[in-house]
C-alpha cells in the first residue's frame, strides 16, 4: 500500500548526496565526473557541522532527518558523503529509507583490499572516524588477512580549508603523520576523510609513487554507478544538473564550494532542521 | 524587592568563568595565578563548541543561559573567557545579569594601547572574532590614534590542540600568518584567542623580542582583580578552589584540560542545556 502512495523513483530521478559540510563536495565532484548525465541534489548540514564530535544517536538522528528530506525531493539513491555518518548511521539509514544507500567506507575498503599486494594498508581520517573503528572492522572482513595502520590527522582538514595544499607547512605535517606508516611499508593508503583528496599531490610526494592512494569519492562514485545499473535506475540520456542545499550560511558555503569544486557554484538554498 | 529575594554575593562567593570549550582554561589559569584565594567555577560549553561559526543571536542565547546557570550557583562576578562570546554577547550579558561581567577584549585592548609606543598594533584571532570587528572597533576608541593590522590564523587552534607548539610546522604557519605584520612594524600583538597563549614562545621567536605579546588571560585577570576590589568583593583570606562544569564529554575535557593547565584536573561535572 505504501509503495502505491509514494511516487516510485525512475532513472530520471535525482541522486541525493549529503555531508556535514563542504567536504562531501569531493564526492559530489567524483559523482559528477563518473555520472555526467545524473541530476545531483547535495545537502551540506552546515548548521550542525562537525559531526565528528557528536554521539552516534545524534549523528543517526541528523542523518535520518536529511535522508527523509532528500527522499521527499524524489531521490532514487542516497550517497552518504560523510565519513562520520557512514561510520555511525549507515545501518539506520538503510533500515529507515526506502531508496538504496551508499556510504563512503565500504567502497574505499574494497578498493584498498584489491589494490594492495602486500596486505599492508594504511588509513587516515579524523580522530572520530578512526576511533569509531569502522574502517578497521571493514578491513578485517575479507578472505585475505591484512595489516592495518591507522593515523588520525587533525590538521589536514584545517590545512585544506585554509587552502594550504602544498609547501613546507602541510608537507611537514604530512611527514609527521605518515612517517610511521611509510616505515611500516604500507602499499595502499585510504584517504578516510572527504577533505583529503585535495592533498593528493602532497601525499604522493611524501609517500612516493608506489603507494596507492584510495580516494573515497572515486570509489563511491564507482559503487553508485553499479548500484544504479543493478536497480535499472541509471540515467542513459539527458544533461546532468545539480542543486545545493545547506542548513546555514549559504554564502560561506558557496565560497568554500568554489575551492572544492574548482569552479563557480550556483547559490545554495537554505533548509532548516531542528537542533 | 528583587535584591531581597536573591542571596547577595559576598567576598566569599565564587567567580564564574565560561568558554565554548577548553580554550578558556588559559584565562582560568591566569585568574588562578593572579587571585590564588578565589573560588573559581569554570564552565566549558563542549556540547555546542565552536561558537565562532554561530550567529550573534545564538551565541547571545547560549551565553545568557550559562550566565544564569552560574548566577544560580551564587557567583559574584562573571568572566567571559571566550572571544566570540565577548565580541557578540557582552552587552546582553551586562544587561541580563545582576553580577559584574568582564570580557576578554576590553582588557587586552587597553593593555595593547598602553604597551604600544609606535601605535602600530597587531591582532590575531579566529576568522569569526576578527570578522566581528570587535577588536578593531575597541582599538579605534581612544585618545591616541592607532594603526591596526589584523590576521586570522585558523591553523593555530588545531595546532595547539594537537600539541604542536614548536617545530617546523607551527613555525612555518606562524611565519606565514605574521610575516606581513612584522614587515609593517607592529610593536604589540594581541593574542585574540584563548588558545594562543600556548604558542607564546613560538610567536616570540618569530616576531623577535621587541614585540609585546598581549595575553587576554593575564589582562583579564588583572581587570577582574580591580573590579572585585572596586566592588569590595575580593576574597582576602582562605584557600582558593576550583570546580569544572562541561555540557558534554567530561572525560575528553579532563584530558585536554591537562594540556592547558599543565596539571591534573579533577573530573568535570556535566550540565545539560537545550540545543
Amino acid at each position: 500500500v505504501d509503495t502505491l502512495k509514494r511516487v516510485l523513483p525512475t532513472a530520471g530521478s535525482p541522486i541525493g548526496v549529503f555531508d556535514s559540510g563542504v567536504g562531501g563536495l569531493t564526492v559530489h565532484r567524483a559523482l559528477r565526473r563518473a555520472l555526467p548525465k545524473e541530476k545531483l541534489l547535495y545537502l551540506g548540514d552546515t548548521a550542525r557541522v562537525p559531526y565528528g564530535n557528536k554521539s552516534k544517536a545524534t549523528v543517526t538522528r541528523y542523518s535520518l532527518e536529511i535522508g527523509r528530506f532528500l527522499e521527499s525531493k524524489g531521490i532514487k539513491l542516497l550517497v552518504v558523503a560523510c565519513n562520520s555518518a557512514s561510520a555511525l548511521a549507515l545501518p539506520a539509514l538503510k533500515r529507515g529509507l526506502s531508496v538504496p544507500v551508499v556510504g563512503v567506507i565500504g567502497p574505499a575498503v574494497r578498493a584498498a583490499r584489491s589494490a594492495s599486494r602486500s596486505g599492508r594498508i594504511g588509513v587516515i581520517g579524523t580522530e572520530a572516524t578512526l576511533k569509531s573503528g569502522a574502517y578497521q572492522k571493514a578491513l578485517a572482513h575479507g578472505s585475505e588477512p591484512v595489516r592495518v595502520r591507522a593515523a588520525a590527522c587533525p590538521l589536514f582538514v584545517p590545512l585544506v580549508e585554509e587552502g594550504w595544499w602544498e609547501g613546507a607547512v602541510p608537507e611537514g605535517a604530512a611527514r609527521k603523520y605518515l612517517g610511521p606508516m611509510k616505515s611500516a611499508g604500507i602499499d595502499s593508503l585510504i584517504l578516510g576523510c572527504t577533505h583529503y583528496p585535495l592533498l593528493k599531490p602532497l601525499l604522493k610526494k611524501v609517500l612516493g609513487p608506489r603507494v596507492n592512494l584510495i580516494d573515497c569519492g572515486t570509489e563511491t562514485a564507482r559503487e553508485t554507478a553499479s548500484v544504479l545499473t543493478e536497480h535499472g535506475l541509471a540515467r542513459r540520456s539527458g544533461k546532468g544538473s545539480e542543486t545545493f542545499y545547506v542548513t546555514d550560511a549559504a554564502e560561506r558555503f558557496s565560497r568554500s564550494a568554489r575551492r572544492f569544486l574548482r569552479r563557480q557554484v550556483l547559490s545554495a538554498r537554505v533548509v532548516r532542521f531542528g537542533a
